[in-house]
């Protein structure tokens, strides 16, 4: 019943918009040298001041002419011309072409007096005064004054000659205002020798992170402490960076009002608008809260928008004493606040504050902020207030057919896939599974698989991944991914990723050690590795297999890997042989481990564990303990296996992946050339087939 | 025959990739600060260096528990718990809790010792001995040892807790070389505590403009010599930025040998890539060719591709005594020359130089930088080599029909037109009104209209216009232009932009004056204004009207108009007058007037050349007088037509046009809170209907 009120007083997300809008971000118009113009917005409109070109101009190498005096004149019957002089490019004309003469002129120099067209060098000899060729050397045009020159054509007044102003003319429009300047208008703006442009201000945008709990990366961490690196600053600083703004990063601010009091007008006093993010903790929302009350005015808090319910709009004063904001009268800034968690913050800073910054700048909507998919699977909502879903983004070639049907591919541009990422919106990794979000309807209970979506993708220079993969995490596959243009790979483990890729959304899954069903997937080929028992260098307490870790007396802390991953299939698989040739049950052994059930994540975190002495023992690669220098008791070897999901064989994505497979590999039809993935991997080998 | 030779020359465009993809413009690896990272690609694999969280984490505001404390807890019969103490975000435990006891915990804290899950505030009260709440304000947390708290739900062994790594475990692969960073890789990297990045390098291009006519932007141009404004060094360093290089410019080069080769030399020290845009005096071109075949080595020279004739591909030798660019052995820098007419050197840059930019600096693509259309008009070829061909683009709405076929339009998504722009490559303002090149194939003879087309742009930044517009200039219009967004206008002049819009291209044609057939174009609305005779202030030669222009005993040196321009129009008709009331013949006027055949480009310019003192009396507005402080005669006044293509009636464009048309003229229907685009122009007046 609490939550229902709590909703009814949401404001709608149109209202936010409204807020915002009624926010003064305007920076005003700076006037900024033209080198560094590029993307920026006119203004003004630019009129040009003066004539391009500024003089009669010829646009051809060859001789400058009365036209009249070529009249009648063809190749069988050329009019002849005296040569009194050369015009180049970049020299006042020292000669006045009378008629009967003619004077020689480069491309791009001034017209002499008299002359009013230009005969191409192609369609004219140097001659005697016989009209033959000179028996001198006829290309010497250094000194050819005394010459004469027979013009095989006739040409009209103005034939190649640009005359003053017929590129641009003093007085007339050049460019609009609100008009982006890209290197072409940036060299219409040299034409007219314009040096500083009128352009519109980029946003001073200061942003303030709250949390006594965050730490500015490169500076030490103490986990002990709870402290975590700061994300939403440098997320949000590289947003407003984007959307044309200019961020501007203060200092952390605990949950002491007198600090955040101090800050936040210090802020408003600097800049044209101020965000915060709250840190997680309620309190230092609260202070915020009662800051901007006291200091200014809080417009809205909270909007119906998952996840916009901590979301603050407001103006702040600025100090009276104002001398850093000299010659601003405004003696107010605009005020919005973020949700905490990273992807929300970053969410509704896209939604809600990079247009309005957009705006402020003039700059456009980026025509690649949006992308139309369509759902891979079906979501249920329903929820009651407007969701904005981060949502992860699968391009598709041509060659791909969508999983649902099960059916090869139909050639033809296919939409891509869209799908939910919802670890729970505290993980930064969201950051970078997700693409962006689809704005999903209060009323929508449903979307259906196949369903059309816009994608509001968090950045504009965002590109979705060509290929998905799930499933186990290992060393030789971070090696063959950094050699795949733009893949996705989520380290689920061997069963979740096998999960997934029976549900048809991957395009591979990673598997490790004895499996469940594959279903029809396609093996495209593996390697093996070798595991078993991390402990630390020098192996102090003498571990020499599983029947040390399975015995109690022995008191060893083991760390362990979870379920999903394939060393822990392959570890469960080993204990039933023991518990077998034991004549016992795997649970009981299972039993006898101190710190069975104390899973990690990663393959290098249980020896990490042993590294920091936290465990005697863990579970992991050889690979892993010979990088880390631990010491390592092999258990056994298993397959690693990449299988490509049924409905995307032949498509580009895993027609590249097995090409690069294969190489990297360096089977009898790799590439030797270059290493292999598996080098210098200790415990790792082709798969035999 | 001589031109089919030096075409059996030139290389093929494929070849010329080839020499590019050849030359060595690695910059190598940088480390940058994350916080200058965005739009950087990354050059290596990142791997997280820690858990992220480091350490165990509530993930929600409430009480920290033994799980098994809670279990069979609900609503009705809470499990009771003593209050032991209380963690906050960014603090370390300073508790553990034992069986029968709780801490308070906020989002964020470190787990304490002892608790395994974390249950959520509100489904919690705090009580006393017996059970109820406390008679105090329960919400007093600040002191709350002692109390005790009943825990109204149960909750599994990591509930509401993320465990450290669970987010990103250290030695996982965080992110693969040649990300691109965007905001949300930023914020991932940042968790991660990264403060500088190792990054692919911005190539270096050394920028070399030649020709002994150019002046930089913001210095003195003197046009009797000859001095033209540079306009490629800007357009192509712009350009360069934009590919993700580092453009250096250099002083500009004559075409003196020793000074080309001291130029070339130290930009090919400091540089990876010299560009050199050659002007349009063929000599400086020879000269750098001598350089590069002296200093280094040609590998190209001249392209199989219309403007590609001049280029130019090579390698230059870094100087012996090469202290400038320290720890690099290289010895070498790559060379492309490119053409001096800016329209050339921006497409031949934009097509062979740019894609090799990119490459070096780990860039992709830009998605925006082509687009698909179709050719609004039918074109001929058959030129027998690669055209690059410059090319307009025009937005359509959904309302708007193909022009080509005269029909209301069906609705639906239509390609935007693609039309050639060839006003001679010199033209700079050639470069604003093309948006990019269409690639024509050697054997093409014929595009046809319909003709599906991919424009490269020239750049990804460029957005077509959405209403093109052609015909009169004059300063209303300028100003109504300003408030529409994204217009395209060509002043053509009244007659030529009557005959674009019976051609079906343009979206409205602007219309002074006695004009043509409109054909069926829809009259949008307009205004009148007042023309005359521009004469020096004070009019020292007391010229009155037409009788002192036409009486060759004044000796009046004037400028006029070309006959496209509808203020010419009204001057012939006036002087048809002055002829049948003389009872003469125009052309007879017209002979006695000195200068009636010099013709200049804009509407003020002829006023322009009676400031100067180059002429007598001009063809003008007297809101030019007014705005210029000439003096000025009237003979008449004309109305200016905005009108409509029909086929394009009920588009957005027209509609938006013509809504902001009504508004901006103030008429019975304007909005009169803003000013009209007429105010303070002085002879103008909204047109009576």
């Amino acid at each position: 019943m609490t939550d229902r009120k709590e909703f009814r007083d949401l404001a709608a997300p149109a209202a936010a918009h409204g807020a915002i809008d009624s926010l003064d971000l305007d920076p005003g118009v700076e006037e900024i040298a033209l080198a560094d113009a590029r993307g920026r917005v006119l203004a003004e409109r630019i009129d040009a001041d003066l004539d391009v070109p500024g003089f009669d101009r010829a646009s051809m190498d060859g001789y400058a002419v009365r036209a009249r005096d070529t009249f009648g004149a063809d190749e069988a019957d050329p009019a002849e011309l005296d040569l009194v002089g050369a015009v180049h490019a970049g020299e006042e004309p020292a000669v006045t072409v009378e008629p009967g003469t003619c004077a020689e002129i480069s491309t791009g120099a001034v017209m002499p007096d008299g002359a009013d067209a230009v005969v191409m060098v192609e369609r004219t000899d140097v001659i005697d005064d016989d009209g033959e060729p000179p028996a001198g050397d006829s290309d010497d045009s250094g000194d050819s004054d005394g010459d004469r020159i027979a013009i095989r054509t006739s040409v009209a007044p103005g034939d190649h000659v640009m005359v003053a102003g017929a590129d641009v003319a003093a007085g007339a429009r050049a460019l609009g205002p609100g008009t982006r300047l890209t290197p072409r208008e940036i060299g219409l703006l040299s034409a007219l020798g314009i040096e500083t442009v009128p352009v519109r201000g980029r946003p001073r945008v200061g942003i303030v992170s709250t949390g006594d709990e965050l730490v500015r990366p490169g500076e030490p961490l103490d986990s002990d402490r709870g402290q975590i690196y700061d994300v939403n600053s440098t997320t949000i600083a590289a947003g407003v960076e984007e959307a044309g703004g200019e961020p501007v990063l203060y200092p952390h601010a605990g949950d002491d009002y007198e600090e955040m009091e101090r800050l936040l007008t210090r802020a408003a006093d600097e800049c044209d608008l101020v965000v915060s993010s709250g840190s997680t903790s309620a309190s230092a929302v609260d202070v915020i809260y009662r800051v901007i009350e006291d200091r200014g005015e809080l417009l809205l808090h909270g909007v119906a928008v998952k996840p916009g319910k901590p979301m603050l709009i407001g103006r702040l004063d600025q100090s009276a004493d104002d001398d850093q904001s000299a010659g601003d009268e405004r003696g107010e800034s605009a005020y919005i606040g973020l949700p905490g968690y990273p992807v929300s913050a970053l969410t509704i800073f896209r939604t809600f504050v990079a247009p309005a910054i957009r705006e402020a700048a003039g700059q456009p909507e980026p025509r690649t902020a949006t992308i139309e998919g369509e759902m891979a699977v079906r979501e249920r909502y329903g929820e009651g207030r407007l969701r904005l879903m981060p949502v992860g983004v699968l391009e598709r070639d041509e060659g791909a057919s969508d999983g649902s049907d099960g059916k090869a591919g139909e050639r033809g541009t296919e939409r891509p896939l869209v799908y939910p990422v919802d670890k729970g919106s505290g993980a930064t990794t969201s950051l970078v599974e997700a693409d962006g979000v689809v704005a999903v309807d209060p009323d929508t209970e449903y979307l259906e698989a196949g369903e059309p979506v816009t994608v509001q993708l968090f950045s504009p220079d965002v590109r979705p991944p060509t290929l998905l993969g799930v499933g186990e995490d290992d060393p030789a596959l971070n090696r063959l991914l950094d050699r795949l243009d733009r893949p996705r790979y989520l380290p689920v483990g061997t069963r979740e990723g096998l999960r997934r890729l029976r549900g048809g959304l991957p395009d591979v899954a990673v598997a490790a050690g004895p499996t469940d069903r594959a279903g029809d997937a396609v093996d495209l080929g593996g390697w093996t590795r070798e595991w078993g028992l991390i402990v630390p260098d020098g192996n102090p307490k003498g571990v020499d297999g599983l029947a040390d870790l399975v015995d109690p007396e022995r008191d060893l802390r083991f760390v362990n890997r979870g379920t999903d991953s394939g060393l822990r299939a392959s570890l469960d698989a080993a204990l039933d042989e023991v518990a077998a040739d034991r004549g016992t049950d795997r649970r009981e052994l299972e039993a006898a481990i101190d710190g069975f059930d104390l899973t990690v994540r990663a393959f290098e975190s249980p020896a990490r564990r042993v590294l920091s002495g936290d465990a005697d023992v863990g579970l992991g690669l050889r690979a892993t303990a010979e990088r880390l220098g631990t010491g390592f008791r092999p258990v056994g070897t298993q397959d690693v296996r990449v299988l490509a999901n049924p409905d995307r064989v032949g498509s580009d994505a895993i027609d590249e992946l097995e090409a690069v497979l294969t190489a990297a590999i360096g089977g009898p039809d790799g590439d030797r050339t270059r290493p292999t993935i598996l080098d210098d991997l200790a415990g790792y080998a082709p798969r035999e087939e």
